[in-house]
């Protein structure tokens, strides 16, 4: 299991309700990934959600995305935290 | 206070003592601008570091990553958080 950062960009004016119902159909079915969202930020103003998961993969965390209806525009594995 | 995602781009290489050392660049100062980095994550592949903080604006995390050295591309107020 590893660490990753994905972005969405273009999500401009997102609520926060929207983005409780994308987090919220992400971990619905992010077990079937091994997948684990853990946190997820907004910026509405630029369209920006980044969104910090454990996962097996980059593949396994855009495959729960794609399945909840948002694609990331980018999937970062970020080995070093501090 | 709100809180902030920056992202600095072109730090491809970026060691894990590289990440501390800016990381503790940041901290050593912030109180001067009544910042807290909370949290940091580096991809050294893409060369992505995305940094979380408590701020009262961007302009004051800005200040405090230029004195330390490291600009960053990017600032997002993320006033949304799930």
């Amino acid at each position: 299991m590893a660490e990753f950062m994905d972005v969405h960009h273009n999500m401009k004016g997102l609520s926060e309700a929207d983005l409780k119902a994308a987090h919220e159909a992400d971990l619905a079915i992010q077990a079937e990934e091994n997948v684990q969202f853990k946190q997820a930020w907004a910026d509405p103003d630029s369209g920006t959600v980044f969104c910090l998961s454990e996962a097996p993969s980059a593949e396994a965390v855009q495959r729960i995305h794609e399945r909840a209806g948002h694609l990331a525009d980018e999937i970062h594995a970020v080995p070093l935290v501090v």
